[in-house]
């Protein structure tokens, strides 16, 4: 593929500024954008192949479709994962990241067509931010009339807030410290808080689902204590260590309450997200949201940038 | 109804030694079984029409059915539930427990046919111990090709180990400190083992769906860090105050762990535990899991009696 955009994730400024390890010399970048150069026919969209010039977005992982995970439906959990950006430039998928001209897709790796309407920074985001919140919102279940906490209003948590009352949730409460962050979620329909003793009380045990974006302990432990009967805490941004929470089994049992994991998506997610973007989604303020376009010689500034204001910088190639 | 027998859960027990409150007077017992004397309409068993002269089965909670839990298929949690063998003497349902000649079923309360198949002490347990494992392995979901932990295998657990075989689980691991009941849970077809240090860390992240019967703390822990990639931990014996067990948020995030409350059950749940007692459940040892039957003036001693063995005593009216 040639690349049109990538987007730049929190997670690669955490990996520049090392707070998270990866392989190195690597190409970085897990969300862009592009157009399909060449196809071996491994790929097809929607049981489509794959042609040349068709615009596409693409999945994190690449899965061997053959280990038991894989077998039983966790792909991203494949024994042999690869993950887009995150793969030595030495190894066997030197081409894996987006923060290049040209990036290869593998055969085991989720694809979908990114319709014209989506501007090039928009589609990019579908890859990793917006497919793992289509896979949180199913693991939360039936969203219509339910009451939603989502912790956390990054770009997860904005694509989150909206997609919860896109499905119907009767109000979502959005906790996130920054300011800035709780108008834009006002903005799409959320009651926002600050986080803190004086505010969430109010939700707890009142939440039918609650989405833990932001990975602090906090958080967590206020996702978990705000469910209501048959409320489920969906943990999504603890994708680092943090200290363990407390979890009282009779409140659990007899509450019929649940707490679940996600990382990454499937593949179905994908398409989820693009299907998304391309109806709920246009209510987001992506022009506050977007910063750039810059260009690809302007990255290594842009990862020593203290004053990130918005949640994803468009690259362009 | 007329009652032709119960059977004597263990919370019962706990009620007459005072390890459990409950209203007093009250008519205790809540697993029944017997024979419909006289109907006002109310009641449906798969869509037909209870008759006077059927032999049934019936459910622990009678619930309203329209408010919000009720609504949202939660009716075990409805919020003005009432329940068999719960009720005060003196209330309005004074003939709600089923150590007594009769009972009186009421509208919001489930009810199945039970089959001739089943001998009555058999038949009194799908109204608590059986109905509420068919709720637990609902939320457990798929077992098929599953690696499944029962931690406590009374009543509860080795229904579960037999219905989990019976669903198709390739292995079920069963942990009791009773050997007895471990060798009744091998004769079914499980791999038992002892709790403790020196057994459990086999299981270890490898168990795709742990079942918690126990309600101990141990248990609790054991069966949520036994769970594998994408595993279930269905946590259902604390119903009584435990201490907090510790969970590890990011452990929960990057497998996609899952831990989840039942307590009690739904009307669909009464069914599925007769169709189960009457099939798959009928290769359970009843001849060494039933104690009795003894008569009604019998139960004043049989609860005295220090040396229970067996795990349902089957009383007959």
């Amino acid at each position: 593929m040639r690349l049109t955009a990538a987007t730049v994730c929190g997670s690669d400024r955490h990996t520049v500024s090392g707070r998270r390890s990866s392989a190195c010399p690597s190409v970085l970048g897990h969300e862009g954008v592009g157009v399909v150069l060449s196809t071996r026919g491994g790929h097809t969209v929607q049981g489509s192949p794959l042609h040349e010039g068709d615009r596409v977005v693409f999945g994190v992982t690449s899965s061997c479709g053959r280990c038991a995970p894989c077998l039983r439906g966790l792909t991203a959990k494949c024994t042999s994962v690869q993950k887009a950006g995150h793969e030595p430039f030495e190894g066997e998928w030197p081409l894996s990241g987006t923060y290049a001209s040209h990036i290869l897709l593998r055969s085991g790796q989720a694809v979908a067509k990114a319709p014209a309407v989506l501007q090039d920074g928009v589609a990019a985001t579908a890859g990793c931010a917006v497919a793992t919140v289509m896979a949180v919102l199913e693991r939360a279940g039936e969203l219509r009339g339910r009451r939603v906490l989502v912790n956390g209003v990054g770009m997860l948590g904005l694509v989150a807030v909206a997609a919860a009352l896109d499905r119907g949730a009767s109000e979502v409460v959005a906790v996130d410290p920054n300011a800035d962050r709780r108008r834009l979620a006002e903005g799409l329909g959320a009651e926002a808080r600050p986080p803190g003793s004086g505010s969430e009380p109010g939700n707890r045990g009142t939440v039918d689902v609650s989405l833990e974006l932001s990975g602090a302990r906090a958080g967590i432990q206020t996702c978990i204590e705000a469910l209501g009967i048959g409320g489920t805490a969906v943990l999504a941004g603890s994708v680092a260590p943090v200290d363990a929470v407390e979890v009282d089994p009779e409140w659990m049992v007899r509450g019929w309450r649940t707490i679940t994991g996600v990382h990454n998506y499937e593949p179905r997610h994908l398409q989820e997200a693009v299907d998304f973007l391309g109806a709920a989604g246009r209510t987001l303020p992506w022009e506050h949201l977007l910063d750039g376009p810059i260009a690809a010689d302007q990255l290594a500034a842009e990862f020593r940038r203290t004053d990130v204001q918005r949640l994803r910088t468009v690259v362009t190639f």
